[in-house]
């Protein structure tokens, strides 16, 4: 993280603070805040002064481009905390390099490095007694990006404002997986904003999976838009196909959202001895190694849950169910993972950064 | 419209009009509002009582699902004045049933017609000072809905407001529009939201409209994303084209807006005996009836400009001028439906409704 500048930072703090109330036991993910935000707002082609101030409504024009037009973007990090009270953030510059780029196909202006990074500290700062010890426990961070100008008039706002909101989180436990293939609806079009982590892009996969869900599947796997034959990825997971003991996954492209998980993951197979293939894997090849016993394992990928094992998947309406492991590959990528992040094991990769 | 049912919204009038501070004759499209606005609440899976109040911001959550997940549409709707101070829609009922498709398709609860016909009624009659006689004067009117529920969780909101806004509006000139066909972005995917008035489709356009933009180039027609060979749409237009003297348009589709100004200029056009086709114009056939001089006129056809006549198109780096006709078809179409609109030729049609 770049040095500490607080004189940048305009900070308001909160009279008290909402701790007290707070069952960190039970934690529904993202529905409670910690007691402070930041805000930045963009005008006349520039950046303002950041403000720290208590987390609090904010006043919005109906005629709000981010209303009206869209333009929204964000990104999801985690901060944990070791067992010598240090804070860690995983792999932030991703993220931020992330969240320009998807500022960029939304026509929204970059956010500067020390908004995002010195941001997220100094708020993070401010906010530690939320961020608990104990694998499983982190604080969620949600930067975000709305267009604040004013006009029902379809082009890009004037105006913008940057946000970051906290969120303490328990580990996320989504129960048995069962995933439906997507047939005939999709996310993201060639040529969209499929690899942009923009609003629009999760409304659209509301409906789908909300049929998917009145059929008891938790998850849509969605296909290629052209041809619906190829995997791509999950609602807010990359997947990851254990085809005997080769793990596959989609190469990201326009359509596929770039996660920090799929990329960590990969490179800590490789580096545990395990075959990875980045290619896109076929439906018809999914239901050949369903059928013949070859596949061992399905599971999702990304900061929330960081690996979601998948029990089966529907196609054509016919259920494949996976078959039990021993000792599933899924977990044990998991426990490596999250050892780096807790800081439990060492981090050979520098992704792990100190706040 | 449905009978007057006063007593079912709750009416807050402002203290003074903003209205003597309006310059009518120069007006930027979408910039300026009425002194009244319109909300209902929807909460507990039903819809509270529809507020009329002075138009004003309105407080957000900054956890609020639309500018996380981008769960908001919109219509676009215009109201005129007649000679005798009478109030017209035209054709309302298109778009009280285009927003609840928009709705359905981005998991949000329908609006009830008695909220959204008869608050733009109660609206509109409030503001009445605010629609201009005249063809070309206008009263734009902006219903749409967002997710107000709070929390960062990727799923359908639990609540949402309703709002319509107003704008009063001048003719929209929008000078010579040349127009780029798309070889590589795209607004829509099979299976994806294209066909609703979703604020996601919006900001998706932006960035390629923009690089449009900088090459001399007002408009990008939209193509399949599968293949780029088909001419679907304009920004926030359907397209026309006149091939020799027929005119051809493509059908709507999950891709395709299904535009109230396009389907009204099918239905003129054929009862005045023009030819039309609904079907896909493929690229290379504009190409062709381009050199060869069989293509007569291009057009954009919505409710903001009704008919937008463009006077030449760029295909990998080509530039095709249209030639230049003496008596447009677009705009014999343009007056005969602005005609109908403002009440100066008869609605054989039965589209107006008057307030
Ligand atoms: C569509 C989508 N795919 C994949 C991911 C996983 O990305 P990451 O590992 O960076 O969290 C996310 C984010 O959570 C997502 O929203
Ligand atoms: C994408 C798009 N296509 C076409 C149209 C034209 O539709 P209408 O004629 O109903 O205004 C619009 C709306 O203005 C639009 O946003």
């Amino acid at each position: 993280m770049s040095e500490n500048k607080t004189q940048a930072f305009d900070i308001k703090k909160a009279a008290e603070s909402k701790i007290a109330n707070v069952d960190f036991e039970n934690l529904a993910f993202g529905n409670i805040f910690t007691d402070h935000m930041l805000y930045c707002d963009y005008k006349d082609g520039e950046w303002g002064t950041p403000v720290i101030c208590p987390y609090a409504p904010i006043e919005m024009d109906p005629s709000s481009r981010v209303f009206h037009y869209g333009q929204a973007i964000f990104e999801g990090m985690k901060a944990y905390k070791d067992e010598q009270d240090d804070i860690w953030l995983f792999r932030p510059d991703e993220n931020f390099i992330r969240f320009n780029k998807s500022a960029t196909r939304l026509a929204m202006p970059e956010v500067p490095e020390e908004v995002f990074m010195e941001g997220l500290k100094q708020l993070i700062n401010i906010d530690k007694e939320w961020v608990r010890k104990g694998k499983g426990n982190s604080l969620y961070l949600r930067p975000f990006m709305i267009a604040t100008g004013h006009g029902v008039i379809a082009a890009p706002s004037a105006q913008y404002r940057f946000m970051i909101i906290l969120s303490p989180a328990k580990s996320y436990y989504t129960g048995e997986v069962k995933v439906l293939i997507a047939e005939h609806f999709s996310r993201a079009a060639n040529g969209g904003i499929g690899a942009a982590k923009a609003a629009g892009n999760y409304s659209a996969q509301f409906y789908p999976t909300r049929l998917a869900n009145q059929q008891g599947y938790q998850q849509v796997i969605w296909t290629d838009d052209a041809t619906h034959t190829k995997l791509e990825e999950a609602g807010t997971m990359n997947v990851f196909f254990r085809i005997n003991d080769t793990l596959y996954t989609a190469p990201t492209s326009e359509r596929i959202l770039d996660g920090v998980t799929r990329k960590s993951i990969i490179d800590l197979a490789k580096r545990e001895g395990i075959n990875v293939e980045v290619r896109s894997v076929l439906v018809d090849e999914l239901l050949a190694a369903a059928k013949d016993g070859s596949l061992k394992e399905m599971f999702g990928a990304g900061t929330a849950a960081v690996v979601n094992p998948i029990v089966g998947f529907s196609y054509q309406d016919t259920y494949y169910e996976l078959p039990k492991q021993d000792k599933p590959l899924s977990l044990e990528i998991k426990d490596k993972l999250t050892n780096i992040q807790y800081k439990l094991a060492e981090d050979t990769f520098g992704w792990t950064v100190k706040i």
